[in-house]
């Protein structure tokens, strides 16, 4: 008998009428008590995967509206266009009759992807695993590790300086990053991780708190089992907003996602 | 007496109904007898500006679902949340009775944006504007020169491969835009702007035609009068499908939009 993995246990959805879900936001994906913005995106991509007719969410925008409760989740879903090879929807992600995110996506599927391929940028060179940073107190700014790092192994670059106490004064982060029971990773939780590095802005300024005004990740293709390799960077910091560009890559070096947030710096 | 630029003429709306706008698609910002991606979103930026209560589109997600016709567009809007200091809501074109994009985008005021700055990248290193490939046959892969082309005066970088019918095989390019009527830049025309170059993908390979499935832009501030400079690239061709970046700054040399879309390469 297989076990049921922490993330699909705790972003599991069952059906609550036409297009509709209940879920419910546990805590044990915490920052600071706050839930994950990549945990609570992806109710929303199991709503759209249950409604939608293609199997891979090639593109989701979520644009974080309130603060979410912990508890129950209802997932309202509206399907927008169905064709051939891509099929677009809206999902709402509601708490008390208030919504707390909204999500724009179009699904394909990543198998009858069959033009071209020409890649320009390879993975991070980065050392094994084991001679990373490692989770728990030192990869985290806040006076309690984050829930979050129970339930995800993260190892970031040795160099990376915030943990250490001195940022690099670039906003660059690389790193590994899979499950912490080890569930292989796949469409349904690479938004998910393109949410789950600490900000890269880190690296360039002590932050309170980086909330995401707006997420867009691509799947580009459906990662191999083991661990994925992330880089995250923000090139522009203007006025406290921040774009952070990532990418992720699956254990065959094998980009797999891409995202862009942009966010806002609160010191 | 100003007269009107053809940007504003062409993108007007008028109030028809709550939350309803109409405009008219104009075959003036055509390429290959389609209306440009960046033009149509144009309508929605309308639309959501004059219904939304901040003045600055901060993000927008436009999700390209049929086929659009030059005549009567309507653009409905849907108020999702209007908070202290941002405001998001939804977009919908739709041409008889077919929708054919859909916007979701929040808004703020970046007047108001008084946090940290600090920028990593700057503009490209052009050569000035008269020393560029300049509009006409010689920019478009297409027999007739497209429509858009007579709106626009885009200045290309002079190493642009693919007008010279040889791409570089690097999915880069660079170059000078404005009006061709010389109206400023505006946060109104920086989503047009993000949409208006050829594609980058063309100095990797040759493409009948480059179909945005989602495009997201984000306006880092408010534009000076003048050029913009755009960079444009592709690092990731999978499958047919592929993600463009691109980045927009001033006369001043300060980043204005930042632009990724999802696209597929049809050859």
């Amino acid at each position: 008998m297989t076990r049921r993995s922490e993330f699909d246990t705790d972003t599991s959805i069952e059906a609550a009428g036409e297009a509709s879900f209940a879920g419910t936001v546990t805590d044990r994906w915490d920052i600071a008590g706050n839930p994950n913005g990549g945990y609570l995106l992806s109710f929303a991509v199991r709503g759209l995967a249950a409604t939608l007719t293609k199997p891979d969410p090639l593109t989701l925008t979520a644009h974080y509206l309130r603060r979410p409760d912990k508890g129950p989740v209802r997932v309202e879903i509206e399907p927008i266009r169905a064709g051939r090879s891509l099929a677009t929807g809206t999902a709402r992600l509601v708490q008390g009759g208030s919504e707390r995110v909204r999500v724009l996506a179009t699904f394909g599927d990543l198998e009858a992807a069959a033009g071209a391929t020409a890649v320009r940028e390879g993975p991070p060179d980065l050392p094994p695993p084991d001679a990373c940073l490692t989770r728990g107190d030192e990869l985290s700014p806040f006076p309690d590790p984050p829930e979050i790092f129970r339930r995800l192994d993260l190892r970031l670059h040795p160099e990376t300086g915030w943990p250490r106490g001195q940022g690099t004064g670039v906003a660059h982060v690389e790193g590994w990053v899979r499950f912490a029971d080890k569930r292989p990773p796949d469409v349904m939780s690479l938004p998910f991780f393109a949410d789950a590095f600490p900000p890269a802005v880190f690296e360039l300024a002590p932050a309170a708190w980086v909330p995401t005004i707006e997420l867009t990740v691509h799947v580009r293709a459906r990662p191999a089992p083991g661990w994925l390799q992330g880089r995250f960077q923000t090139r522009h910091l203007i006025g406290g907003y921040l774009e952070e560009d990532g990418e992720l890559w699956d254990s065959t070096g094998r980009l797999v996602a891409q995202s862009r947030q942009l966010a806002m710096l609160l010191t």
